[in-house]
């Protein structure tokens, strides 16, 4: 139960290997029922050690496949599917001079086929451990929305104090009146962008413009809208084909929140005074004699681990589901929480929908909640980083990205990779155009790479129309609807890309991703995808000169339908994808 | 979470490396809470990634400790308390000539200190998710008893064709009326030898002479005894300080169950043909077309992920524990039953009696049920067969000893390790003795390291008085209880080393394990095994010379209370405990 080895399916299980770097040659996989011996010494049948009995354990050879490589190890892949939902298995590592064998117990210079227990073991795939989440997501094209700042589509909603739209720059105390009537009433935009899931920054009472200090988890902040309003905007969208992923935030409360306020007034006394993990009464906020998030005396730690607090979050999980049919929940600083707390609230939810898809905020690796057991994903941000100093940042090289996404697809599980959720910017980091200095090329570049990757794309609001915004709040402007201001060309562009990943599986998740003829020099490499429909090949130039690239064969270009044979030249800092024409 | 990186406790994590042997010279671990900046720049505190902005993450730099090798690799470690139980941390390994930090996202050649987002992360240590077994098992030196062939108490609840006591050689039929009051009435021997803990191999109602194909869980087996007198051995045993462990099977059911035979009666329409993983209708036997364990058609898997399959065997787990009093539970073939249904065992379990103790049956590497949510421990046969392989049969080196030994102290965490169930031998193997060819001075020597290992040892019934047998059935002979017969000499042996244990914590689980000293001509090692409360060394020689171990200091020779100087003979096949003394 690791990157390394996996029930990708409840027939299939996963066996990953890396060595150093150019190390080996080969590695032939050894593998067999734990309990089957040689047929002829069927008589023999016995699965304990006995050093007196001559025994052959029965084995089968399947070679792995070297996947990629970074800057130390190369990975190796292979897929067995055993007759009996169990397996032992060794690796056999060949160089031209010498081979090895690498066991359980250690290495070998033959294979020890005594017996099974020398080898590692998958000992049982029972389907409940598989990792399962919703097939849905691996089609799907996300849209993040900060609702505040999409679209106001109802002024009698605003708040007190809200500014016409678009005439402030985004600040932490400022609102722009952003609400659900402005999604209902933007639909047709989105569904010509071509997305088919929405995830939307937090939609309860809470104070702010962000909402992430949440006030009641079962209310809706009137700014964005009644309870009518929203179930009209949830069916609207589903019945477009739209998706609806929801933000909550159960590591910590709004310093406002009842609760909280009731623990200040009553101290010891208060029956929420376990809900928080607090060290001494009476409450000191400066430095906080409780735990808080970061170190945001305004922001207290929910005591996860406390059965109402548990209760009442876990309702909440549901409520939303059950009631309003949101599709699933994007959870804000979940690493922080437990993961017993992730555990009910996975049975929870999926007891509401089992097709609900539950994504978490983890900025680091997040194999932990990745079992199956917790979350269908992370948001993906080691990725992120890859992607932007590439082709935002120019800081390194195409062997670096290559290195960096290599170890990105290596440190979790496939069937993990397939609905990964896979964004280059949110409300929380500078927008990818501001990172790329403006330039729109690189922009292009970023954006065709992430819609011909593996998992779940998310495209932040404006980011489709050119919108630039350093770190937090310059990042939350609102979306720009004036034609004249959006850059048409690039929305014309992501809304292509869009369009080929829905319409080739195999730009999506259901190919292979490999690099190839990764040049440092020209800054420029391929990315082959195969799949059983065919071969795709994405071509990367990052340099700043026109650059050739060769492939076998003819080829369409996807993005103009323009025919190649062999060779095609590609433009500065430009991609293209070409689509592999067999026989 | 993994056995790299854990909370060892509420507040400590510890963090393992490997690298390859001989390759780095020095590790220092770069740590810091993931939201604190430089004091100096206080005012710039900000976890987003802001790359126009000059900020400083503040750090620390601890050690890490270099704590043994195999053939391939070197093992480092660390403990480290941050002060807000949460941290991010990297690497910083250096050889004599180069430095080169080690982080999530890569390797750097300086500490890049601009922002905590590059390093490795323990988000937070929540409690509820810390491995917690309970502090009894680390002090228990466990004894297992197979009922029907430790002492026969009472002749009048003995089933038909029971023959009398060790009259026949054990085979897979006999019963010889092993049973509670045989228990009872040996207790004083028990005590005497000083396990503190007894398992039980089952006690069920089953047709064999092992019990592992039960008939009905909530049932005692009429041949070990009443549910009176199990209640007088369990109170009995408690009132002498010694535990109980009970052994059950939750992957599969005799063919003859009560569930499985409605289902070869009814077929589909059974109530119970959920309960069993079956592939169609009618059931046939040979080949079975339904799961079972191994090969086995008479013993059907069981469907945990049944809900009524599973309320009926976590009623089980909560029976024993709250109508009997036991102390925990082994579970048999555990590796072959879901995640989901251990997780929720392990509630049921521990809401009956939180201090219950729940060892699992994995032959292999158990990391996945080890993670604080499912079993506190496994059968340790990864370390049994290193033990005997060097101790017993004598193939393999000193070094390669350690090199087996130190793997499996770093496959799991330090905490797992110190409530581990290490044995020698059990009702599943050859007995030790036989493993070493009937060689009473091998067999010493084993059951001196075993008995000086961390986590919790187990000695097999009969081993102690140097009873010998082959593969199952040979190993399952009746207790001998003619002391003309027994080696009391061993007794006496164990009976000391088990109190030896008792008395010096730090020869159980207060004192780290690190080999020195390691010699593979002369075939001898030492284990030193240092404390707050001072050093132990362990002395082994394995060669077939005496040779002579150097110390600095004095010390006492904890078997014949003799004090040495800088030195010590010890003879061939032998071993012996040093306390050094201080000052």
């Amino acid at each position: 139960m690791s990157p390394y080895v996996y029930k990708y399916d409840q027939e299939t299980v996963h066996i990953r290997l890396t060595t150093a770097k150019g190390d080996v040659d080969r590695i032939i996989l050894i593998h067999g029922d734990p309990y089957e011996w040689d047929a002829e010494r069927e008589e023999d049948r016995d699965w304990n050690f006995d050093p007196d009995k001559e025994k052959f354990w029965k084995t089968q050879q399947t070679p792995m496949m070297r996947t990629g490589a970074d800057a130390t190890h190369d990975y190796w892949f292979v897929a067995i599917k055993p007759s009996r939902r169990r397996v032992r298995y060794g690796f056999e590592l060949s160089t031209a001079e010498e081979t090895a064998i690498y066991t359980e117990r250690g290495w070998y210079d033959e294979i020890p086929l005594d017996h099974p227990g020398y080898y590692f073991a998958v000992p049982y795939i029972n389907a409940v451990d598989v990792f399962d989440a919703p097939a849905w997501v691996k089609e799907t094209v996300w849209y993040q929305i900060f609702p505040d700042r999409f679209a106001n589509g109802d002024v009698t909603n605003d708040r007190q104090g809200t500014v016409p739209w678009a005439s402030e720059a985004p600040a932490y105390e400022n609102h722009f009146g952003g609400d659900f009537q402005g999604v209902i009433d933007n639909i047709s935009y989105l569904k010509k962008l071509g997305i088919n899931g929405i995830y939307f920054c937090p939609v309860f009472a809470a104070p702010s413009n962000h909402k992430y200090d949440t006030l009641d988890y079962l209310k809706l902040d009137p700014a964005f809208g009644t309870e009518a309003k929203f179930r009209e905007m949830v069916e609207l969208l589903h019945a477009n084909g739209i998706r609806v992923l929801l933000d909550a935030v159960f590591n910590h409360v709004s310093v406002d929140h009842p609760t909280f306020q009731d623990v200040i007034k009553r101290g010891a006394d208060s029956e929420y005074a376990d809900w928080f993990m607090i060290d001494s009464f009476p409450l000191e906020m400066d430095p906080p004699n409780y735990e808080v998030f970061a170190f945001e005396a305004n922001m207290p730690k929910l005591n996860t681990a406390n059965a109402d607090v548990k209760a009442y979050l876990l309702k909440v999980g549901r409520y939303w589901v059950e009631q309003f049919g949101i599709d699933g929940w994007r959870l804000d600083v979940a690493s922080e929480v437990d993961h017993a707390f992730w555990r009910d609230f996975r049975k929870e939810v999926l007891a509401a929908n089992p097709e609900a898809y539950i994504v978490g905020e983890c900025w680091t690796d997040s194999q932990e909640w990745l079992f199956g057991d917790q979350f269908d994903a992370v948001m993906n941000y080691g990725l992120t980083e890859a992607f932007l100093t590439f082709f935002a940042t120019r800081e390194t090289t195409a062997s670096e990205f290559s290195y960096a996404v290599v170890r990105n697809l290596n440190g979790n599980a496939m069937n993990v990779n397939e609905v990964m959720f896979n964004l280059v910017g949110s409300h929380d980091t500078p927008r990818a155009l501001t990172r790329a200095g403006g330039d729109k090329e690189r922009m292009r570049l970023l954006l065709l790479s992430l819609l011909t990757f593996t998992g779940s794309p998310v495209i932040y609001y404006g980011d489709e129309i050119g919108m630039s915004g350093g770190q937090d709040p310059a990042n939350r402007k609102c979306m720009e609807w004036d034609q004249e201001k959006q850059d048409t060309e690039l929305l014309s562009y992501v809304t292509e890309l869009i369009a080929l990943r829905k319409a080739h599986p195999a730009l999506a998740n259901e190919a292979s991703y490999v690099f190839e003829q990764i040049d440092d020099e020209k800054n420029q490499f391929v990315i082959r995808r195969s799949s059983p429909h065919g071969d795709y090949l994405i071509l990367i130039n990052n340099g700043e000169k026109e650059t050739r690239f060769e492939f076998s064969g003819r080829a369409v270009d996807l993005l103009d339908g323009t025919e190649w044979a062999g060779e095609i030249n590609v433009g500065p800092i430009h991609g293209t994808i070409l689509q592999v024409k067999n026989g």
